[in-house]
């Protein structure tokens, strides 16, 4: 056995033993962060197809056995019943809980949908030298629903979230470029400039997260956002759901660079 | 000997017979045209140096050795005295004349620079099914002079030349990763969005080419052009240089296709 341990699996025994509770910003640098959406295996197919017709919104990294608690695709030893500095936990689209381990509610015909993060693009702009505006800030990226419908599903349907970064032209030309290279954690944009036109009313206003600066000569960079499948799993109200609480991700043993096409 | 003739090599033949003595657009389809500046060798190594530092406008596709009309690069059977439809013959940056054979002027120390041009990405982001506005509307392309500055090399330089294509903020998104594949033919656009921003007064007023009808919700695109070289060429007053009319190219046997780098 190797003595050298990921600072995935690392962060993941830190979540389960409830050492780590909080957001993962910033946790295990370099290594693919994942949204969650649990859900009963009778709607299952549904948000499967769900996801197969929104690609851009969500991207499935892994979608588990039903009851299984593992994700081998994802990294070693995962359960992720406990993996997960904190959950929530929804029943008829109530919230009714935001515990550090779901073990207590877990239910043999339960799926999990692991689904990709800005975390890993947002990696790659800074490394390409790129401003983060809500990180330079230091508060949560800013996010709109917008009047772009996604493609409906069984039961499952909705409107487009978005989150935004504001940029300079030949900066969001290079975002462009950069965050092209990753259509399994949300690609490329889909709209700049003008909020109006895909139906936000108020750039200063976000539906979740929180308002950040926009600077002269900078435009608004719309990318579609992992909110979107959360959003629309819960709009459903199903008797039961679990989710990651926001900004509290699963940590995976994936390199975040090796998610780029080319 | 093989019976095919590349259609690249067809329409230089006629363009040297005289036959072909128009604008090159829809000329050989698929195939690369260049831009052209032919200038004395004692300039020829600020010209090339400024080419090496100025990539997105001037992207060198082939220089030729000092007095040869041939281009092997480019392809077969290259006299570049004879096979652009028409030239402009520049003395002390005065026009002195349109013809379209050089040969009666040709000197033992003039070095060809032939540069990429924006018919081959305009292709491929029409095989995207993406709209050019100059193009539907029979017109050339609107260009503007900016308060971009090119980087100096001996005597060349002076302010960025850009060409402009409106288009909704999803098919900007689109056109810059379908033109990012072609850095040796612009590449990905240098500005979008606020013309004031990169110096443009007016975009309603072009400083060449014609201006066209930007639309409710589209944004204008801006990419390096193939008429900055010539610009800084001109602006120099050389004793003595040539370079093609506008829009009356070199075509090339090189496929657009083959320009793309992945």
């Amino acid at each position: 056995m190797t003595q050298d341990v990921d600072p995935g699996y690392l962060a993941r025994l830190e979540a389960r033993s409830g050492k780590l509770a909080g957001p993962t910003a910033n946790v295990a640098p370099g290594r693919v962060q994942a949204n969650l959406a649990i859900l009963p295996r009778a709607l299952a197919a549904d948000f499967l197809h769900f996801c197969q017709l929104n690609p851009k919104p969500c991207p499935l990294l892994s979608m588990s056995e039903p009851g299984n608690p593992a994700l081998p695709a994802l990294g070693r030893d995962i359960d992720i019943r406990t993996d997960i500095p904190r959950y929530r936990v929804w029943r008829n689209g109530e919230l009714v809980s935001e515990p550090t381990d779901v073990r207590d509610v877990w239910r043999d015909d339960l799926v999990s949908f692991l689904i990709g993060c800005s975390f890993s693009f947002e990696e790659a702009m800074l490394d390409n030298g790129l401003p983060v505006r809500h990180i330079e800030q230091g508060c949560n990226v800013p996010m709109y629903r917008t009047n772009i419908a996604t493609q409906q599903a069984g039961v499952f349907g909705g409107p487009l979230v978005v989150s935004m970064r504001p940029l300079k032209a030949a900066d969001a030309i290079r975002a462009i470029q950069v965050t092209s290279r990753f259509p399994s954690v949300h690609g490329a944009p889909v709209h700049l400039g003008d909020p109006g036109l895909i139906g936000i009313a108020d750039i200063a206003k976000p539906d979740y997260g929180d308002a950040v600066q926009i600077r002269d000569g900078e435009i608004p960079v719309f990318w579609a956002c992992g909110v979107t499948p959360q959003s629309v799993v819960t709009a459903v109200k199903p008797e039961f759901c679990i989710t990651h609480a926001p900004g509290h991700m699963l940590v995976t043993d994936l390199l975040n660079s090796r998610m780029a096409v080319f």
